[in-house]
């Protein structure tokens, strides 16, 4: 059959990134206990093509993510994504998972545990003689407003809130690190499970502990900056108001390398 | 050309209802000051379908929609739809319009104005000598819980909710009627635009008025049931719970006719 | 500490649920092949509210939730919402899980292995002296239309399309025969994987069996017809029309005891 | 009232962007023929906030939002956002309208009108000395596969995809016009309302312009370079494969006035 994709173009226009995205699909991933976490990832892979390729052989990245039989973890990233540039025969090779993360959290009075779920996405780049890995994670935090607890007689709105982290590392950094940090920089963390004394203690913390958008930022900055195998950062914090039904957010990027991007 | 959908079918297969769904298209709706706003609707159209018929004639349902311009009102809503059970030639035809509808709201202390985003849908069924409408409105409010209130000795969890009120009615009730009704019986509205003496107000108005969702379903529900011109109601209340990553509702269903349904 | 939700109420309104909602969980599912599939679901726990008790108790879902370690079977569903009801102390106790499911395909020609995703859920209801549970799986596949098939010169417009199979049954029927049912009843089935020679059989196995959303239904509920253990069932069938930016659907519920519901 | 926001920080960290986003509002766009066109957008406005200053004044975001009464073309997007600048006393503002965008479009043959939905955004960032400015489309079209149509006898595969333009320019180009770009170059556009003559000829118009993304990235990529008034352009394809449930898709990227980004 004819191999229509492998014609030749003459467009002379070459594609910065070609490839199947949202491929939903089982994987398992190493967590800081050595286990392997059983989640469900949507799957972007893409590679550049040259001016004079008319298109990239799409059943290839499926393959290449079947050979991997689903394993995924932060160190495997530049093995996958330079299989995924050889066979597809590319320049540049991308591939991105993007899945729910459970961690077990203990609540603060009972130790009764259940499972919080962080959203997180590793993205990596190869080219020939260059690799670049991006490891975000999402976690849902509780802020309560300084102002409102300023003003009023009594009380202070607080909300639901994502403490959104995306790092460039040089040494591993593990995604509990990140979410450690990210809920000790918030009013309080949420846990899927509390009981009345846990949540008369949660109440307590965030009341005491009052943090706009732009604290849980800076505070969050701060402890990356603080952390010598974090090379780059951007963290984006949104809370979901509770006296709007829009939300406030802040957002920071910084390469410690040059001092700011 | 020949009618493919005209044809005969064998197969003794009634079909409830075939159409034509997320057909995005602007509309108008009337508003309780004779104004009209513009908005935009999420259209669903779709009719039965006798045994023996093999398909509906698609194409139908958008030149209906065409037809009125996008003029929607509650009471416009049974003229639609028998309009589409003529064109479709069908005993039965559905429509359901939903979209986001605005109400300018003066917050409590400045009397400064904004808008403020409320979910709207209207859905018709009609018969040929049948018609039923439901419309229905979901509400942002925000519930401060009794619980963490009584047990902490400051402060109180509070969050964003969602009151979404569905009725049937005999006698035109404005969708800024069922607005009102959730609004005040949750613990404070929501607004778009607050000053600090404003959110100093709704601060302390929800710690005065703590509300599980199960207070909030509850006094909704004695709201719809002294309304006379309503006659069946469907409430569910959502909170989006400031301690956890997940939600709590509570939901009510009732036939004011059957005492139950 | 005080109990407000176990405080007495006084508004005589009964609560048909209350409970929490949208609760991202790691679950376990057997499947036809005697294997746990690991996988991440979204979990809704609720019970009815008697109307002189003001709220639940809601960390006991999660604890109930943590009880079983995630394993969820279709032959476990009422053993978990007795359970539930029994810890909440309630009439009538509603669970659901919702959670992508994947099933290992073979590509029609090369035979090359891939997994598809099917989105899956169980509701369970319990009461004293009944259980109802109804089982859903939402299986993509392909529709080309046989009116554009008849009345073009060549060529046929086709689609992805999604048909939603919720079935009672008595007796266990697998999610993998629900699956089989929706798949062999469209224009073509879709693969994660498919080679040259694959995609050749695919294209045509669709050009050569055109069919309208209102034929996948029929034929699905003729399939459903004919399951003995199978006792009602709801379908739908959404295509994402190529031609439009909207969707075609057709939908069909129907109890087999009754005749039609 | 105490201006906790207004206080001196000395964490010593500049934040990037502070401000709101999701908010939902009524707007007005000025279309190509001249007319207001009334739609709604989801809106996000945000300043950058020196390190000495705790936070911003959200509440103002609002009001600059209420003063330009929804009136919202590229035009006067500068204007607004040096307002926005102004009022917050910031040294940069960004504000980014994202809408449904309806443009009557006629079938081909009928020549019968409807209305098609474009999703669109406008994205300012405003400094004291510096401007620059975001145009974005979205457009729904269909593709017809290349090789599938090549391998098999009869058929070939085709889908919705979305072509999605975002451009820098110099001199206004009209949304309209970014929107005919991308469907003159895709395997033919959607319709919303298709008689059957109609349903025959893009059938047959797609057949015979068989476009992998790669085609229609690099067609729609030829068509912006020849365009003078365009300066910098990013270019995504997606499309909903037909024969898979996951997507296909390409991207490119280009400064014009370098060579390339």
């Amino acid at each position: 059959m004819r191999d229509v994709q492998g014609e030749r173009d003459d467009r002379r226009i070459a594609i910065d990134r070609v490839g199947v995205g949202s491929v939903s699909y089982p994987i398992v991933v190493l967590d800081q206990k050595d286990n392997y976490q059983h989640t469900v990832a949507s799957v972007s892979m893409s590679v550049s093509l040259p001016h004079d390729y008319r298109g990239a052989h799409m059943s290839r990245f499926i393959e290449v993510l079947n050979e991997f039989q689903g394993k995924v973890t932060i160190g495997a990233m530049e093995l996958i994504a330079e299989h995924l540039r050889t066979v597809l025969d590319a320049s540049f090779a991308e591939i991105k998972f993007s899945f729910p993360y459970f961690i077990s959290r203990k609540a603060p009075v009972t130790g009764l545990a259940s499972f919080t779920r962080y959203d997180v996405s590793f993205t990596a780049v190869k080219g020939e003689s260059c690799f670049d890995l991006v490891t975000e994670v999402s976690v849902p935090v509780q802020t309560l407003c300084p102002c409102s607890k300023e003003i009023s007689e009594d009380g202070a709105h607080n909300q639901r809130a994502f403490v959104t982290v995306a790092v460039r590392m040089e040494g591993l950094v593990w995604i509990e690190e990140l979410v450690d940090i990210a809920e000790r920089n918030a009013s309080a963390p949420v846990y899927t499970l509390l009981k009345r004394e846990d949540e008369k203690f949660v109440t307590e913390q965030a009341y005491n502990n009052p943090r706009f958008v732009e604290d849980v930022l800076r505070d969050t900055a701060l402890a990356l900056e603080a952390e010598e195998r974090i090379t780059w950062y951007n963290i984006k914090v949104v809370s979901n108001e509770s006296i709007h039904n829009h939300d406030a957010f802040a957002s920071l990027k910084r390469n410690k390398k040059e001092g700011a991007q």
